[in-house]
């Protein structure tokens, strides 16, 4: 982070989600560039950062939205994204959160279920629209990811088993006012490895062979790109190009059908880091402890996930010294870093939380009454000192 | 629950969560009771739910408050809690929040560092004050409770190590506008066996002596009392008696000095119920789900503890089957329950999560731009039905 950035942030308020938005519309550039190559299409998965500010930077360089309810595909639209490049999943789509896909005229259903299927159905009938729906396949794919984010192995409650496939398309040609155009899939979140991707791949090939789906124009293999949580300035970028090529050597479309896919953490991830405050260091027996002023309620990935963030203690040129990084909150899950060498910290510095773009401000809480989050955008005007102050 | 509370559930829009007002004021009552035989005083830990109704309830019954916030000070009061009956814990104080405290003049800050007991001291000399401080001590003792909620052994951010009290002893004598009152501990959280806290009497007793803190009136150990999470209508009331008797027969106070309490699960936990409706049977190969609309935003116990809540299909008498009880979210970690024996589920049943009436609606967030969980009470006034279908 350069050090004007550094010095604007001396007089403001924290915690804070700081995004850089040139770095946010470098990475969505070079995802929709690598897309394009093969002609493929992206939606961003809202869930990772639903912040406005940043849906608006999805929109404005043409990528589509993957939403997971009913606020989210209005959240969407009203940040520019067309219905028509948004894609809807999720297990528990309720009736309501159904009639708002409907209405918006979305471009595609990922139904998970038979019973979701007659609801969409029946949603459809009664407000008299057709929805296009695809199949949300479990592939079976290990993504060798966290357990909590891993989604396409048999025991979980996401999409279609295999085997029910066929009786699924035959249910879906069967139902009025449900247009199946294809299948959708998701093997987990997070992965920094190619290896999942091709075994989706190839049963993704096994599965279209198998079924004939030759009429069906839309294929979407989901997400799950990683990013480099370790060195998130050395990797800024994910590679976009290597993801897309894995897919366009290794999947076989039948002609006229889309690929589709759902990128969330890849294209947002690296763009925010959470600005805190260092409140006190606390010099232990066993250890020191820099507890800053952001907590598990802002930033609650370290203590869902064991999520490992890169920290910086961007006000110090002092010598490094070992700290456990603990935030306010009372609970002993209230810890961003074990052991971490930080130039020494000092009351008042300012401390970043890297690769806080995905999956940090959409999880926030206002647990222990803590107000929600700020959020500071690199390409906000510049305050007065007074104005910032006040804040 | 009776039928006729399920039956004003029917319809109303889901997730939300239920609070039972009758069985909180008993609990309140008991607790207080029990207090009361041992002259104890009790401060309610917001923490645990800061919901306007529940913190007026619990100063109606003469209850204090334990904040861990400027703004759960500030709700404390607005609710009815006298300032002189509020104390104030948490490593990562701000300044705004000590001159919040120091304003409201409450009873205590429970201090737990060097650095903090410093910035007290300027921040009340700035404003002319004298602060009243507790030092939180850290007495090493394993509440052999989940790693998160473990907050009593050497290796975490909180409180002073019994090797530093002497020093910070002296250090709190020699701040201008920092007054020492007492001493401050607490092991944990969901501390069901009692030995725990005969661990802690033993070691408050050892320190009492070799310290010599005859002249201190201040002595707050803490909370911890667990609750049955198995069985709610069994155990619906922890053995307040069983506790404070522990202390009354183990802890030697000296001649003037008040025992404080700070209970927050042990008062709640057992009055709040998430009820949710089941939007979708799924039957699969190896599983059935009864995929519900509440998620882990909305209860965050299950994902970040490993918590296990019972689960009761409020509107089914149907045999038994085996459920994954999963909310809508789109994670693996949204799961309620593994393989848990409902009264077969079918779509529109009304199922609660029982005991989550701590650190239940505290947590929610807006994941996945999920509205936050609504609540209702027993007390509520009853509804029209028109105003229900409304909401």
């Amino acid at each position: 982070m350069d050090t004007k950035t550094i010095e604007s942030f001396r007089n403001l308020r924290t915690p804070f989600y700081y995004y850089d938005m040139n770095l946010l519309d470098t990475t969505l550039r070079a995802a929709s560039a690598a897309a394009a190559r093969h002609g493929y299409e992206l939606h961003y998965a809202l869930k990772a950062n639903p912040n406005p500010r940043v849906v608006r930077a999805v929109a404005a360089r043409g990528i589509g939205a993957d939403c997971v309810s009913g606020n989210e595909i209005r959240r969407a639209i009203r940040c520019g994204v067309p219905p028509r490049q948004i894609v809807y999943a999720g297990v528990g789509k309720t009736d309501r959160e159904i009639a708002i896909a409907l209405r918006e005229d979305i471009l595609c259903f990922n139904c998970e279920s038979l019973p979701e299927l007659r609801v969409i159905g029946s949603v459809a009938r009664r407000t008299g629209r057709v929805a296009r729906v695809a199949l949300r396949v479990n592939p079976n794919v290990d993504a060798h990811t966290h357990r909590y984010i891993t989604t396409g192995t048999e025991e979980n409650k996401f999409g279609f088993p295999v085997a029910d496939l066929p009786e699924a398309i035959a249910a879906c040609r069967e139902t009025p006012n449900v247009r199946l155009v294809g299948l959708h899939f998701h093997v987990g979140s997070q992965i920094t490895d190619l290896a999942p991707f091709r075994d989706l791949c190839d049963r993704v090939n096994e599965l279209q062979q198998s079924l004939g789906t030759t009429s069906l124009p839309y294929v979407n293999v989901g997400g799950g790109l990683g990013i480099d949580y370790r060195e998130p300035d050395t990797h800024p970028l994910p590679d976009f190009e290597a993801y897309f090529d894995t897919f366009a050597t290794r999947l076989r479309l039948h002609p006229g059908q889309r690929l589709h896919f759902e990128l969330g953490r890849s294209l947002v991830g690296q763009c925010g880091t959470l600005v805190a405050r260092a409140l006190y260091v606390k010099e232990g027996a066993a250890k020191n402890f820099a507890i800053i002023d952001a907590g598990m309620n802002d930033l609650l990935r370290p203590a869902l996930y064991q999520a490992v963030h890169p920290i910086e203690n961007l006000t110090s040129a002092e010598p490094p010294r070992p700290y456990d990084v603990v935030g306010p909150v009372c609970e002993s899950a209230d810890r961003f870093a074990a052991d971490v060498l930080l130039p020494a910290v000092r009351r008042g510095d300012l401390i970043a939380i890297r690769a806080c773009g995905a999956y940090g401000e959409s999880m926030a809480s206002r647990y222990n009454l803590r107000p929600l989050v700020r959020t500071r955008f690199s390409d906000d005007p510049p305050r007065h000192a007074s104005e910032a102050a006040r804040q």
